[in-house]
């Protein structure tokens, strides 16, 4: 990637750089966190947004967090490491990735608990590039996996930002379009603007022009005409919970357009790491739907675009069911067709 | 209805009132019109818009351009006429109603010329003043054919404005939900923002607030998910131009909204005066569809939301094709089912 979301300079005591994507696309710039404090504003913000990417900035936050800890010892390394981890969590109280991550930092050090304070300092560290790491691998999997399913001439389309942003590495559903950019396909990509928040005008379109895929924007109401008027082939849209039988939360908007494109007949992807399935979930009716606040729809722009005290709705995600995704790709492969025996198939595999 | 769209003060010689729409909702103000410059300038930057609204707008304007033609002589006066016309006639020149009332006035005149120019200007009053009232009572019809589908307890949805704000009356797919209101039937109804000008938002929201009609306002790509999850139940949307088999063009957005409907066996209904068929077209797929600038995409609402450069594919208008569409209200009554010989039927009488 040209420019990474999240990286680290430095051993154990060096510090973590990010681009803050709350200036995308307007603005490309590198915040430098020195801290924990730093780390926990940088999440709370959404400097640093999409699971994947969470999860990386939480164990760079621990490295941060146990700076200067040189001196204590054993039990005071460890009490300081919970302390650290509490505080990093209070950033996002419902990003999973987050937890997952400083679960894992913290599992790391039970292993190490035994060696002196610097070795397990070290450690910490080796753990959090290997989050890091993993990240990049996992998304260059898919990249691999979902490139197969990409044909010269294609005219796709993808939703919200499943980008290199949202992850340490290539992204998940554009992961799978710099991978076939890479081998010499040539297609062109239809971006969903996604309001309220516009992550597909404002960071999907970015990073497929800084890949050189040519890309077009469009608003959301306009894609089942796209699939109409201008041969739309193929459709790759990231998850951020997946059940059991297959059914996928993603961003709102997700859902009608695989209603569309069934009606088109347009093959629908989903482009998801094994760590997004939440098999204790039979299916997608017990995902929990986060509902937004109003103002991000009456006043997203700027300023006010709605009568005062007018009622909304603003799901943060829906559901698409099962049997309207062609297949899911993850890391250990592809799932398709889409139902429970086959998710616990690939994912057992 | 409280606040007209556009009202005439006085006889021949008073002046036009109309409500600036660049406005709302932020503020209710009208415009006073005295000369057919301010009537030109409010049709050019969309003070006044929808097409019935446009036409009788149109008419004003004549009226404003013949004050003090009291003193001419015969041809003076119709020469006059034509200046006036033509002059209206630059400020939108793809607005068809605009042409046909400038038509309509031209004709009446013709009909007059033997008469002493004070009673041609009356003449002319008189005229604008039917234009007025002829859509006033098609917007009523529309409302009353309309009210006999909605049900008691029913869930509407609808997309973009087709209002009193865009006519002299009631609306078209709203004057339906005025007129079931009136009947004391209870509903409620959810309305698509309609991106990128967001009149759904601005305009729709104001006027069923206005009419103290429950309303929730979302964003278009919520739509299949609030058919799945809030048990919408009908779908009235208005509509730009008909073919003669019953394609409908309509806001861009309206071709989606109507394949989820399908999906989830919502009935979708357009509500339009007759004047929108044009039957020298055999099926929409003859109907021009306009393509939009960037920039109402890229920076609607006063900062730019998406990378310099960007691509940006925005058609003003899509077609939902007559299997779509459950039935097409008019003001002579229901279409339904649609097709070439129905539509033939119903106006024909």
């Amino acid at each position: 990637m040209r420019h990474p979301t999240i990286l680290w300079r430095g051993d154990q005591s060096g510090h973590c750089e990010l681009i803050d994507q709350t200036l995308l696309p307007g603005e490309l710039r590198y915040l430098e966190l020195h801290d924990q404090e730093a780390m926990w504003d940088a999440i709370k913000r959404l400097a640093v947004r999409g699971a994947p990417a969470i999860g990386v900035a939480a164990a760079f936050g621990v490295l941060l967090g146990m700076k200067g800890q040189a001196e204590v010892d054993g039990p005071g390394f460890g009490a300081r490491l919970e302390q650290v981890c509490a505080y990093l969590a209070s950033s996002r109280p419902t990003a999973v990735n987050l937890f997952w991550a400083l679960e894992r930092m913290k599992a790391r050090d039970r292993r190490e608990a035994d060696r002196p304070v610097a070795e397990r300092h070290r450690a910490l560290f080796d753990e959090a590039q290997a989050i890091l790491r993993e990240d990049k691998e996992t998304c260059d999997q898919l990249g691999r996996h979902g490139a197969e399913l990409v044909r010269d001439g294609d005219v796709l389309l993808t939703h919200c930002n499943a980008g290199a942003l949202a992850t340490a590495g290539s992204g998940t559903a554009l992961s799978v379009m710099f991978a076939a950019k890479e081998r010499g396909l040539r297609f062109e990509v239809f971006v969903d603007e996604t309001r309220p928040l516009l992550q597909g005008a404002r960071l999907t379109a970015w990073e497929l022009m800084q890949a050189e895929i040519p890309a077009t924007l469009i608003c959301d109401n306009m894609a089942p005409w796209a699939m109409k008027q201008r041969g739309i082939s193929r459709i790759f849209v990231g998850a951020d919970r997946i059940a059991a039988n297959g059914d996928a939360a993603n961003k709102i908007g997700t859902y009608g357009v695989a209603v569309a494109a069934k009606a088109h007949d347009v093959p629908f992807y989903v482009v998801a790491p094994s760590s997004t399935f939440d098999l204790s979930l039979a299916t997608g009716a017990e995902i929990p739907i986060e509902e937004r606040e109003p103002e991000e729809v009456t006043e997203g722009f700027g300023r006010r675009t709605a009568p005062a005290g007018c009622a909304v709705w603003s799901p943060a995600f829906d559901v698409t069911p099962a049997e309207l995704i062609t297949g899911i790709v993850t890391e250990k492969g592809l799932i398709q067709p889409v139902g429970q025996a086959q998710v616990a198939r690939i994912l057992g595999s």
